[in-house]
């Protein structure tokens, strides 16, 4: 679905299911669709004459030519009603009507009925259970709320209804407003990709904004998504953070590969901005909406009160941006206009017996600063001037300036109208400090955005065949997990392991750690072991000569302690020196949304004890890979601190993009966890390795 | 200063510098005071017969009896006006006047000479460079702002008289009242303690709130605020968290424990609640003054929306609170209340085309429930009824019951009336669910706080002589630093640390090695090596015969690596096996206003990288230091990760304490780190140390 301008945009749109009846939703909505809509509306309802002093037409193709068929009549006849429509011809249709998916099989079977009726006549369809969009550019309200927003440049998708109606009821109050808005409701056809898509090539949009609970498919979302972000904000309220922890799993990388981590990393990668709040969503739409994007990070506070001025430095320590250093010209200007005992840095604290001309002439020299890229003037109320006064000079300050601007007027009542005169002017207005450094930080982050470039996904070579041999052969003895007996899962990927070989038995361990020489690590080979050194399970430094007494030694010592686990035999390889090295973790899940999910952290207690990892959606450009390495709180480990060296970063973001590429190869891999993966400033080498599978699918 | 009822409940006011001269603060104290002020005001101006029409006197000498003196007379003349006000029997004066310590050194001298004045003759001072102060029950405002605060139970310092401006007239134009407020300008007589103090006295002041940039004897603070916050909720709004980072520092400890670390452990101290934004300080203001406290953790939510309802369930997991499950009676109750398709789960969600009945019954039931100790009403408009409606079904349904209850009530204008009739039942109203949920929040944090026994602070017998002994020593060759050379401050402190002794020659080296028997750790001893084994200063495992080669060997590296350290010998020890045991590290730094600030971690990258680490002001009682081996992030490194023995909690909790003794008996320790103290299953031992400390303190 590319345009959906026939939805927001039509010339006639017929209401089926119109009714006069006091209270219900199809009087609602023709009610809503009469008072404000510039084109044609058409009640249908084969019992009325007229509904609302309209003529009514008793079916859609007795409608004429109509674009929109916004369809409330009840669930059981709403599958013939569209077949109706499609049949007159009608593109575009919103069902209002309830009683589908959300309410089980049979409802589901219907939604399925309705989503083969729209494909087979081309129809671009709104819900069903939706409560129905709004466009204001044309005046439409095809909603049953009791809503009328005010006209502006950010259009809204939410998977809620009543979040649609809080909103713009909210939002009304506060003089934001809307282009188009959606409530998707059951998303049997479009949703919110779509959405944004459409959106995203609509000059009249600035900003897109969403409240979403899921995303069905991840993967689409990411990568259509991230065409828009390029162009245009999108900022979206996601709940169900807190289902987070909820999902436990076996292994490290699943238990913390919580789908809202998922939700995390695929916003990342679509240039999403995720808001936290409902306040949060909203800061960031208006500021994104009415302002420029900042030049730089440096920010300009002037403020005629210390104590709002320290509030905004503190916030400010909390984003992307910084307090701007003023330029030796601005102090010198500075020194003109304030009076001795002022302190001429930033925050710029005009003294609270500034009056207006004294800020405006302060501001003005604050913001032809080169070092200044955003401002935020701050204010408590004094009895000098009124904020009415104040507001006016902000804007003359401002003049023409393509920088971004945000005020703290602090107080009640007396805010109001500067407020609206600072909303008309595109300059919003907060009583928080905090919050109006907030609001300042939406534009630094998607300015982050719009400048990323997002390169081509990693794909190396690998040996599939090789993998599917190993895969093959684990499914015969009807297992479903591999472990260090499949080491040569990571060598078809082209992931380095040290030098060995799995030993079935004490002569082939003796044969194997001869033929390597130096001392050996042997390590059980056992797909039901979880934590090999807690059982016994790995041995260090075992001279050639003993690789036979410990083989016999190590299985006896795991069958005595887990004598469930089935053992395959033990893996001997070259001992590998952990000097210098860093022990890292590469895991994949597999996200029911946004597909295989890799994860990346620091091993042992970071990922234990710190959860200290980071999350992208398969595949991954080398920059998206990267970033996963620099994301991490443990980062400097890797850039070599204390006079370290730093490790081969590039061999880590390889190792990554091979295992991607396995992932997306072998959609049968359930999770795989290689940890240790040791980095060292010479390259990387797979330690250990855990991979789950559903043979049913290979 | 205990009680300050007199500066709150004057019977007669003189303004001393009263002034009919328009925009002057003298006429705008003078005219506020007039406004509403229950009892007598008496301008003072020796240049006026009459000041708004009031008679005006030349002296306070001549005022009357009066019991509050505002003095708003130019600098220079303050200081004798205010011994007149003493010699006139006055105990309370507000100095407006500005020109004292903020202006510079004479200013300071001034301030010091009012602050003389104010103790010779007992009185109670705010100020100078005050914006006054302002009682409710009495109508007072003597403050220079144009404001007139609501009555209400909050009462209000603050360190900026902008703040206090600004908050008032936002308040005022939410609903929300105040008791009293003062401006605590420069604070050369009374500050935030005091009043916190005199406010926790006061039965008609609920919840205690304030914005502070600096306390200046946070010990004291810490002492006398806990004894209120046991009984009256304090939040403050800290500003200058941003400086955090700033103070570069040599050590660990020192470069972590940055002043606003010390403030957020001095506040959990005394009980107070930090708030982190002006609308969050409110918000927790509003919800302790009017809502009684939660008598456990489960909240039940009960929304007409389903998407609200999720935001909240989100926001609650970031809270001490938790999502009830409702007791079996409940879900009986519910089933006939509510539809057939409602699932009777929380958040319960009523459905879209709830009328108001049904969400009071359903409301009433869930407040009924006894897993239910807080509630939250969420709702999105729907045109079947009206919020004033649901405000007042909220309130019936709330009825008597002490149990803490938010609403949400999401909208724009249509929410005013409603939210005004809730405030009145002293129901809080917000737009944002989160926002709901985390004012409840901090009801359960107050809980805490008021549920605490604070313990006496630990004490040990340490061997002060001995230790004075070692600094003066060290003091005499100049130094103000020991290490591991002075492993006998611990000793001397009850610190358990290795069998061993410092080896000034390979002689003793191999002596002491000999003595102790196996194999020993030797550890280079200079004051200006912070990393030991950097530079190869520390050797493990040398058998006793090795001693005497080691420390020569040992010397040369560190004098060629290091040729500017100065080298004392090397600390020749038993080695410790570090097998079961997790590396702590207990510092001590000085804090400028909380003096000897004590720091607990993990060592190495815990500290290093993550800088998981808990402050606490010294003394410390067993309970505060126990809390600070929960509050890391590590902590479960502690109790035993992965089937592992759990240290010996109570041996590191003593040896907190023990060098909390130390830190208070040697007020010219600098900071001492001690780092590892290994903690295992059966105690502690410390391995590495170092202190610094003022000589020409001893």
């Amino acid at each position: 679905m590319g345009d959906l301008s026939g939805l927001f945009r039509p010339n006639r749109v017929a209401v089926v299911g119109s009714t006069p009846r006091e209270g219900s939703i199809g009087r609602a909505i023709t009610a809503n669709l009469l008072a404000d809509f510039d084109g044609e509306v058409v009640p249908v309802n084969p019992n009325h004459e007229t509904v609302l002093d309209r003529p009514c037409v008793p079916s859609i193709g007795a409608a004429g030519d109509v674009d929109l068929a916004v369809i409330v009549v009840p669930a059981s006849v709403a599958v013939p009603v569209l077949r109706e429509a499609g049949e007159a011809g009608v593109s575009n249709a919103v069902v209002i009507t309830a009683g589908f998916s959300e309410v089980g099989e049979a409802g589901a079977d219907r939604e399925r009925e309705l989503a083969a009726v729209a494909a087979e006549y081309g129809m671009a369809l709104v819900g069903p259970n939706s409560l129905g969009i709004m466009s204001t550019p044309v005046g439409l309200n095809a909603t049953f709320a009791p809503l009328s927003p005010l006209e502006g440049s950010i259009s809204m998708l939410s998977q809620s209804g009543a979040f649609v109606t809080a909103a713009v009821d909210w939002a009304t109050d506060r003089g934001i407003g809307f282009r188009d808005v959606v409530s998707l409701g059951n998303e049997a056809v479009l949703d919110e990709t779509d959405f944004v898509e459409h959106w995203g090539d609509d000059p009249g949009t600035d900003v897109i904004v969403g409240y979403v609970e899921g995303i069905d498919d991840g993967r689409d979302f990411v990568d259509r998504v991230r065409e828009v972000t390029a162009e245009t904000p999108v900022v979206l309220l996601k709940s169900g953070r807190s289902a987070a922890g909820a999902a436990a799993a076996a292994s490290h990388t699943g238990s913390m590969a919580g789908s809202d981590r998922a939700y995390d990393a695929g916003f990342e990668q679509a240039g999403v901005l995720r808001a936290d709040t409902a306040e949060g969503l909203f800061d960031a739409a208006v500021t994104l909406a009415g302002e420029p994007l900042p030049e730089g990070s440096g920010v300009g506070i002037v403020t005629n009160a210390g104590g709002p001025g320290v509030l905004a430095s503190d916030a400010l320590a909390e984003t992307r941006l910084s307090p701007a250093t003023f330029a030796d010209e601005t102090v010198a200007r500075l020194e003109d206009v304030l009076p001795d005992e002022a302190t001429l840095s930033n925050p710029l604290d005009v003294i609270g017996d500034a009056d207006v001309p004294r800020i405006q002439r302060a501001l003005e020299a604050v913001l032809a600063d080169p070092n200044v890229h955003a401002a935020v003037v701050l204010s408590a109320p004094t009895a000098i001037f009124t904020y009415d006064e104040l507001a006016d000079a902000v804007v003359e300050a401002q003049g023409d300036r393509e920088l971004p601007l945000v005020t703290c007027m602090m107080g009640g009542d007396r805010t109001e109208s500067a407020a609206a005169r600072l909303r008309e002017a595109g300059v919003p207005n907060y009583f928080d400090p905090a919050r109006a450094v907030h609001s300042l930080d939406a534009l630094a982050a998607y300015k982050e955005v719009g400048e990323r470039e997002y390169g081509d996904p990693m794909r190396f070579d690998i040996d599939e065949s090789a993998v599917r041999r190993i895969l093959d052969e684990a499914a015969a003895r009807g297992d479903d997990r591999v472990s260090v007996d499949a080491m040569a899962v990571l060598e078809a990927c082209g992931v380095p392991t040290p030098p060995g070989a799995l030993a079935e038995t004490p002569e082939v361990a003796a044969e194997v750690a001869g033929r390597i020489g130096g001392p050996v690590a042997m390590k059980i080979a056992s797909p039901d072991v979880l934590h090999k050194s807690d059982v016994g399970g790995v041995e260090l430094g075992v001279p050639a000569g003993s690789a036979a007494d410990t083989f016999v030694e190590m299985v006896e010592r795991v069958r005595d302690r887990r004598p469930d686990a089935e053992i395959y035999g033990v893996r001997v390889e070259e001992q590998v020196s952990a000097e210098g090295s860093v022990e890292t973790i590469v895991g994949v899940t597999r996200d029911p949304q946004f597909g295989p999910l890799l994860m990346f952290g620091l091993g042992g207690i970071f990922v234990e004890v710190f959860e200290d990892v980071s999350f992208r959606a398969a595949p991954v450009s080398e920059r998206e890979a990267r970033a996963m390495t620099e994301q991490i709180d443990a980062a400097s480990m890797l850039r070599g601190a204390r006079g370290r060296e730093p490790v081969d970063l590039d061999a880590v973001v390889e190792a990554v993009g091979r295992l991607s590429t396995l992932a997306l190869a072998f959609p049968e891999v359930r999770e795989l966890d290689v940890n240790p993966l040791l980095a060292t400033p010479d390259g990387v080498t797979a330690l250990d390795f855990r991979l789950a599978f559903d043979p049913g699918d290979a």
